[in-house]
């Protein structure tokens, strides 16, 4: 057991109000990156994390890029000797449609049932925030932070992060750190903080389908042409197997199955079926047979369709046989798979299924590595003793299905290792209508890095 | 053979020019029936009719109905002991969309090789002109009619008509009529004019199926819950067989195969695959095995899907593992076919091939019989012997795969013969982009149907 370090500062109730007010005012600005209409809002949202880590006495500065700027904070009067922590995050946030989804304005932020409801409440805006006041109260408190401190806040996360990689390996030396530290994932449970063990990786394609050169009536030409709606349907069909299995040849070469011990780890955690049905809004749960739900989310690899468009989707009946069709495809990936070797055996998979005559197209839109910690060292012990102190109960490790592919990215430019420790709660709606955040880990979530701070 | 007409009455120069310009008039109105925004334009193109009907020498009138207003034109000078014509046409046209697929802008008419492009310029609007301007030009040549015309032109034909049959029905007396003459359909070639002798019925419908509550992130949740995008296109890959037939079950029970003399006359008629690839567009025929393509269009049922939409499917990636996923399903049908059996057929396959948690309703947007034509008769005739003088040739006759459910419908309650006699061309693009019409067939239209009349 560690400290419960009963000496940890507390919020005071003005500092409370006062935090609210401000996190509602960075969620209010629609920082989309994936919409150029959203460029000049941001800037904004940029700015405002550069002013609010000046105020809190950090260097900031907004880099440009040639796409959304960079934010970049200094704090080094801990010295040469000492080390240095870079804390990265993202003030971009997914686009908030379907907007007639939501319960309330996506960017109108609004607490219900002890809630914070708004686009980026969760991910990431939410969450950078807490190290923003975090670090604020450390040095008006104290004067000074234990270890060297780099925040590196990105713009373009949601749309796989085009710039920040460039840059970073182009800032090495300015960026050298002894370990990362990211919040920008969910607890296992609201009782039970964990730290992320693993991600896994992404490969994301536009799948376009071409039958004819125009739209045709589809009761002259019906019957006798090929129907583009109806071959993506078909292709869309062969991606999985009775078994739940992704049934590209060759998906699963050299993927290695979990050994007993690690599946009986992740099987004894608190966890419930139901519950998880409950909060995913499901009445039945779908996936790869043989395997367990946090076994499908945490350690196996998948095949999910984003979003199909063909034809006349208005409203009423238009009698149209379409001659294009569209598919968003991504595949969920494990250690042992590669995004560019995914990329070739979904393109062979489509060209081999398609129909003759029927013209295929496989756009890569988005690539991403899969994770896995390493679970050691100061400043994932500092982050565990943390998480117990203001949780009152150890933290679990445990994978989330999602991928932050730059998190491999950081740590093999910068040889740092990541330590991953989410705020937000299962369910939070991270890329969906009504996303939001506890009300209370705003409290929580500073004191835990105060705490972390702390055990430096 | 029938005489070839040596004194049928020409169109002259000025009367070309003023058609022109009245035809292009009539297509500005974006007479689009199934867009409330429409609304005023559905009646604007409707008191263009009267007027013209009116300016002709026609009693005429502006009907309303609960949805788009009719025209009901009457000329009833040739008394009560000869035969009564009704001329049916529809001046609503289709949705113009998707609008960057046209070369030119589907409401501002343009002719470009001899064809006249516009939302409308062959279903209907540029076919019931024909019509309008033959009556105009009869009653002031002559001062009047072999026979007495009722003209009904209804706004709602392209969203299933209804309120067209509701009025019939109550209006079977004054619209009392021993034929009924439709021009809403293409020729079999340029160089081939052609009576229509059978029209495909249609069931068109719009399957909607539900996973999640909401939108999920596909990271955090792909791999264990359904995604309705992945069940819709499982359950859209279902509805057809490898060999091309619908499957599914009893969609084809009574359905008559045609007798091998009825065969080998579609068979002998001049027509090349590769011709109607190059019209089509496509570069692969795909269809029912062991049945040839006019086969496929005319004489056999088909399901098509014409349009689907699910999720995210704008620019770029979105990792959303959509809740909610919609197609537009429609069925052509053969005289054996019913549209409220193969509703309840279709009905019956979605819900067995659902998986389980998936949530799927089928609702009935359209629905309309299939017709075959009584081949004789005083107008049957009157119409082959004009166009065979105009055109130079004799008539074929032909079916055609799309549907005009009121033609049937009109023979029913009015106990009156279809004649279909359609001036369009193959590949017209009724319902698509770049919808035209043969420039020349303005003036040969007009004189078929002077020499019809003559004929009566």
């Amino acid at each position: 057991m560690r400290p419960t370090g009963a000496g940890a500062r507390r919020i005071t109730p003005s500092e409370s109000v006062r935090f609210r007010e401000e996190l509602y005012e960075f969620l209010r600005i629609p920082s989309v990156s994936a919409r150029s209409e959203f460029r000049h809002e941001m800037r904004r949202a940029g700015a405002w994390i550069v002013e609010t880590l000046q105020r809190a006495g950090f260097g900031a500065e907004l880099l440009d890029t040639a796409g959304h700027p960079l934010v970049l904070g200094e704090w080094r009067k801990a010295g040469a000797g000492a080390p240095t922590l870079l804390i990265y995050g993202h003030y971009d946030v997914q686009p908030a449609e379907p907007l007639e989804l939501w319960t309330s304005p996506p960017f109108e932020p609004v607490t219900r049932e002890g809630r914070i409801y708004a686009r980026g409440a969760a991910d990431d805006k939410g969450q950078i925030f807490l190290h923003l006041k975090a670090l604020e109260l450390l040095l008006r408190d104290q004067g000074y932070l234990p270890v060297n401190v780099v925040v590196l806040i990105e713009g373009e996360e949601e749309i796989s992060s085009p710039h920040l990689l460039p840059f970073v390996e182009a800032s090495r030396e300015r960026l050298a750190a002894d370990a990362v530290l990211i919040s920008d994932s969910a607890m296992f449970a609201a009782d039970r903080p964990s730290l992320l063990y693993s991600l896994r990786g992404i490969a994301y394609f536009e799948l376009r389908v071409r039958g004819a050169r125009g739209d045709l009536h589809s009761g002259s030409y019906g019957g006798a042409v090929p129907n583009a709606a109806t071959e993506l349907a078909r292709i869309l069909a062969t991606l999985h197997g009775t078994d739940g299995r992704v049934a590209i040849r060759g998906f699963y070469d050299g993927v290695v199955q979990h050994d007993a011990t690690s599946r009986r780890a992740i099987q004894e955690l608190p966890f419930l079926d139901e519950e998880f049905m409950d909060e995913a809004g499901v009445r039945a749960l779908k996936g790869e047979l043989g395997f367990s739900t946090l076994e499908r989310l945490w350690t196996r690899p998948t095949c999910e369709i984003n979003g199909i468009l063909s034809g006349y989707t208005g409203e009423g009946a238009k009698t149209v046989l379409p001659s294009h069709a569209m598919a968003k495809v991504s595949f969920r990936l494990v250690p042992e798979q590669e995004p560019a070797q995914i990329a070739s055996l979904f393109r062979e998979h489509v060209k081999r299924v398609a129909a003759p005559g029927i013209e295929v197209d496989v756009l890569d839109l988005h690539g991403g590595r899969p994770w896995r910690a390493h679970a050691e060292g100061r400043f994932f012990e500092a982050a565990r003793g943390a998480l117990e102190e203001v949780f009152g109960v150890e933290p679990v490790l445990t994978g989330d299905g999602a991928s932050i592919p730059i998190v491999t990215e950081l740590e093999r430019v910068l040889g740092a290792p990541a330590v991953l420790m989410g705020f937000a709660l299962p369910g939070a709606n991270m890329h969906a209508p009504d996303e939001w955040f506890p009300e209370s880990h705003i409290e929580k979530g500073i004191a835990t890095l105060l705490s972390f701070y702390g055990r430096l």
